[in-house]
């Protein structure tokens, strides 16, 4: 960028003064209330996710349909309620952009336009109980969205390590494996201990007891025993979508 | 289980890839949604317990029936709310079982079916106050699933250590104690005091002013002055009567 | 001893005056800075232990000897350091009572007078790493002073889960098993899946990164999604033990 | 004073000039790195307390001396460490002042200068263990400088009920009562639901597992279930002694 | 009483046996699902409060009548909602006794039955803020049950010092002070440092940005620069009212 | 005001009595339930403003109303509810004080009666995301109704930091930049190190995973890397607004 | 600086490829261990500051040199152990550039060499305590290396308000003032609200009891009831000296 | 492994108790304070480190010899004291092994042994600070010792973003990044919004004020706006070396 920028100057094609205002100008569009970001794509090859909470559904509906008139990658809004989603859809739809999936509560939903194009990659997705399901399916949704076609394993929690065992030759040749674990979290210690595959561990604010919202599972899948095992926040199955999304080719 | 399975395929009994097969699927019924260990009881002498929260109703239901269907002991469904009590119920009942035991709120119950068979064992569940009678409901539900049949010795705060010295002879002749409190939790220390038999001591939410939603009496209990207390999560009422069971005969 | 000193009044034997005196003056001795529990043996069935920190060595010999002028059952220094087990070894020694054991280092050490007689159960002491051992130590001399023989698996953490596995016969036949694990804590719910045993964790400081000097591991072992797992402080393996002595007939 | 000065400057006795210069002078000496302030005892009947910590000896003596060269109540130097407690005792002694009492360890010491006249009260500091006593000592030290005569129950923790019981009287007949205990604290509940008295706790950093350096018996106090137990921070003997004797005439 | 007893054994008033069962029933009425301490005003001079949270309106309604039937001190329903307020009074109306007083929300309520004989003492109430007044008149309500007739002086916060200045007379003159104060708390210190009195310091869950829901407050008032002053939980008005109830004649 | 209160006195324009009566009375007016400072704006430069929380509307209109009564400055209303904006409003329109302006939603909303004159100063209030507006927008007004005219720049987040470098020249030539920022509020890092303007940070409960309620980015701006940004508390739109207005000429 | 370069690019002052070299190279000399930043003084207005802890004496030293080889601003070492400073002042002598100050502790220091032009500005430091005194100094030190001449006035803590009333005018008269206090912090609030100028507050670690190392003095300054005070970190003297010399002119 | 050892029992290679027995023996070998496993890296893929800290030189060295012993891939002694580094460096070069690397202090080192073939990998390694060189130079070495030729960017922290940016090439062209950075540990975010690769981040306990020892920039990373950024423990260089070796090819 900066580069073809310059030689642009040089060459004459842009006055310095044009160049200032293309800088400013180009990588996002202002819309008063939100700089749209239309290179991070190129910039991180990851989506451009518009984060719900503390929007109107107007501001919603608003950046969706400034992302999706412009050529990309695919298009999220993450923790929307149903206004929100309702907003964005109908604004997208009208743009000629079908929602392509829409996952969780009413209260707290991903939504998802215009899909990466597949991609290869084994992912699993394994959760220590059923409660982590939320979770999980968030960051399968975004995997999808980002070309990748997870396989998830429910239910493998280490009270009863035999049913985390059972799956032992998907663990082993994995290229990622994202655990989701509420309570103890101890599940990521394990699965880092079975797979030589990239580990990335989502804590949940599931459990009670001393649970405290997920920071127990959080601090111990930062501390876990198993060396390699990379972390990210509580309930944040969306970041470990994009973690994965990283690390694959 | 494995020196069995190892014996059959030495015999002919078993092929290796039926071994395989076997240890994949015999411990557990896969439903997609939930692994369901159908030997924890006898792995671990627990009851199976399906933890309500984040299920659906209909998941719940499953997973009730899924453990019903095989022979075994006592089906727990905990912390739940009242439609996966009514799901629960109404699937049990179709399949021939009554539901044994309810109790709690209707946003948090615990419901039982098919109880063990009465064991001995004097189990006493002392609380420091009426106001913890909940947690103490939900612990003693728990011990009759399980085959006991505590006494229950409700509001010995130490605000009136009399009340509890009064009795000393149930504390000194217990086979085990289980102690609910909340606020500042001192009521553990006192009876760790009192009695030889062991002690397990749950913390409740009960309290404000620096009670902290339980942490205050969790702290505490864990930093008791009397030797040989152990300690389980804030309210957990269910784990401190497992506890229970693994210690008695 | 209540009612036996009633009895005692109703029969004339001991006058109401008499009775006072006796309730205030038997059941401890009062050294001015300590009152010394003779009775803690019976009322508890636990050894009494003197605290060590805080204490000057004159005060920790002047405990141990009160205790062993009196016939009672083990007698334990804990946490001292190596001024405070000299001077109790050299009064104790005096009085005619070898120091039957000494475990740990030069400023956190155990010191046993007095040890119970052998007294039967299975006991496993199962540590995560072999940095746990210092704290597994504590709990064993413990345990010994209290008349068990308990058996030390160590280096058992989850990451290679393999270890622990292979032990699966020893935990399933245990009477109790004591987990001591640092970092996220995960063995002991690994344990609690594999064992209808009692299992007591402690959670140990050891580990860095998040493991917040134990904090972490105590978190993680009372939100364990192994029922009936309960637990002491961080560090305690005096406790532990004192746990397990409870529990065992 | 404001009226006193008021009425000065209407009788012409004081200009307005002055009275801006007696009310920015007279209440305390500025020696540049201390205000020092001659009117606490007046204000607050306190004492005023020098507050090693962060100070150069030099710093600790001169505000001693200041102190004693102006009459009034009782000086203290608290938390100080040898070198500050000599140099303060120097510079006292060659003013004509012999220091009066000094408790505490080299490090952490508690020197009195001109202890108050001897004043009624019953006042019982009574501790949880034997380690609690430095803590103990420094209240019982500040409080005879401020005129009082407390008695000293050692070693009274809730493990064995039964020491604290046998001083039913004394608690009962207490003017004031300060508490003083770490671990769980639960010995302020007991105290606060055996006397009429007012009870101050003292949370103390003694112990270990959970006792986070004071913290838990802090809250716990903070949280009594005996209603009017009042709390000072941890380890605050000082703050205890002066919070009695505020409340007695 | 324990010599009284001993004394009708020993004269053959009362046999061993009903020694012990007066033993146990006297001080208390056991309902079951609570042990009414009858003696409480008499052995603490505090009232018995029926702590509303986590008990049914059927529970409280049942403890305030047992506590009303017996001759006592006052009676009081705390942190109680409509319906319990409501089949309390209900309850003590047909049993003769008119509610005195209720204060605070539908859902924060304290209610007063048999208030306490007038008592002398100057009290004051200081507040920060009118934010803080709900936690200030349940303080202010419960010290009117106990005889005393407080008086209350709202928002004198630092942040215009003056105010409180101007009540420096009331303050230099008063028996005991409360500071009822949220946000950084810093009141308690300029109060402290403003009166001999005692002083009783109540934080409030008031404030936002670092308030912490009280915690705040609550440690900067533990760490106050004013010696002596102490410390109640977090909004609670009825534990400073108990506190001082202690403190005056 | 005490010089010249003095000098009153000196010259008999004012009694002693009457000195007293004034200081007492003037600075402030007494409602009973708040002590109004006429004197905040003179004294601090600030705006006195009501906090809505736990204030009746009634006692919200009374004080705003009081307030209006006296000459001064601008009064606000803040982190009100409806019912208490509505009741100040009607109540200050009645006194003939249009209210200037109203931001906010209806349960956290901010208004402005009587604004200050303009002033001249270049103020930015930079925002990280979109969700993180409706606090600035709390700072924006707070600024207006202070006769700022401050400039937005929303949703410059350092995840794509060319938006933030697009407008570098605007934060060159600042006077003061206010900083809004939930999650990991870096931004106010990288504003601090481009720009030789004080930086006011204000931290947002913007963000999930472990954002915690905005306690994460309060305590990453209080360590930023980038020398002299300063800290208000979490949400304190209002706050950083004052402090920008004190450090303005 | 951009703008220029563009400039000279469109002029041919430049080459494209240069101006890329010189947009790497410019800015920062990179010594393999540090990007030592040449231009911060005139981006932010802020002295570089080298800060000492984890850096070897080598380091320190070469960094010192490289900034003093430029011409620019003021440098300074901070939080520097002996063997740092006396490595960088070796340095920076052989070099032509004696060190301007130094104050502090051999084990935490302040260094300043080259020292800004004296610029107008009345600036008061005001601590709660003479504990506070060694943040006072480096905050002074910053100042004055910043070309400032701060004023300091000492130990005027909220328990002897006086002391801080009779400095009354020079807080009302004040450009900008530094409050630094530890244990309850309360004394920002007090000087917020005496003063219209801009109040920057210094949490320090003095204190103890329920002080946390600072942890209470910072959050009561955030939640400080005096309007538009900001904070900096804990012990951070030398920040609030960086804030006060963005905010004056 | 498992169907290998199937198909031998099934052949008649291996009896079953013989199955049971290289089940039980085979990836481990039992040392008594440690079981030493050698097949991590081929099931992880990583390395076997032993963690010094509570270990003793002569375990130490008992265990690298071990590891040695077999063949197998790298070996690492982390966070190891000299003594440690002594004993496992003699009786490695004893064994014909001499140390590849060793890097860190005295007190807290990182030995190598053995090290991987180099294999390809474009590694970034960036730090915030020179500070936090040294977690750096534990995760180089760790890359190195796994084949792996990381890049180190030194003193990037954002308060001067365009030492960062200067990079941007390097960071566009990565294959894996660790971004290593203290006090609010922004630069994670930063570099997560420049590069399309995998970002590990670490946090160090480099910082003060209200850097919290690492809490602070772990939070931060953790709520990072960057997308797909994840984390490991504080000061945990090895883990995130271990983290990039998983996700390299």
């Amino acid at each position: 960028m900066l580069r073809q920028l310059l030689d642009d100057v040089a060459s004459g094609t842009c006055s310095p003064d044009d160049a200032v205002r293309r800088l400013r100008r180009l990588p996002f569009a202002d819309l008063g209330f939100a700089r749209v970001d239309h290179h991070r794509t190129l910039r991180q090859g990851m989506p451009e996710a518009v984060y719900g909470p503390h929007k109107t559904p107007e501001q919603c509906a608003a950046i969706v349909v400034e992302l999706l008139e412009e050529p990309g990658g695919p298009v999220l809004l993450t923790r929307a309620d149903e206004h929100q989603v309702a907003a964005a859809t109908a604004a997208a739809t009208e743009l000629g952009h079908d929602r392509f999936d829409l996952v969780g509560t009413a209260r707290l939903a991903t939504a998802v336009w215009r899909p990466a194009a597949e991609r290869p990659g084994r992912v699993l997705v394994v959760t220590a109980g059923t409660a982590d399901l939320p979770v999980a399916e968030e960051c399968r949704a975004v995997l999808v969205a980002l070309g990748l076609r997870p396989e998830l394993l429910a239910d493998c929690g280490v009270a009863g390590v035999h049913r985390l065992l059972a799956s032992g030759d998907e663990l082993a040749e994995a290229d990622a494996v994202v655990v989701v674990a509420g309570m103890e979290g101890a599940l990521a210690s394990l699965v880092g201990g079975l797979t030589p595959a990239p580990v990335v561990a989502v804590p949940t604010s599931v459990g009670y007891g001393a649970a405290l919202e997920g920071v127990t599972a959080l601090l111990a899948m930062l501390s876990s025993c198993a060396s390699g095992v990379s972390v990210v926040g509580i309930d944040n199955g969306f970041g470990a979508a994009c973690a994965v999304a990283r690390l694959l080719p």
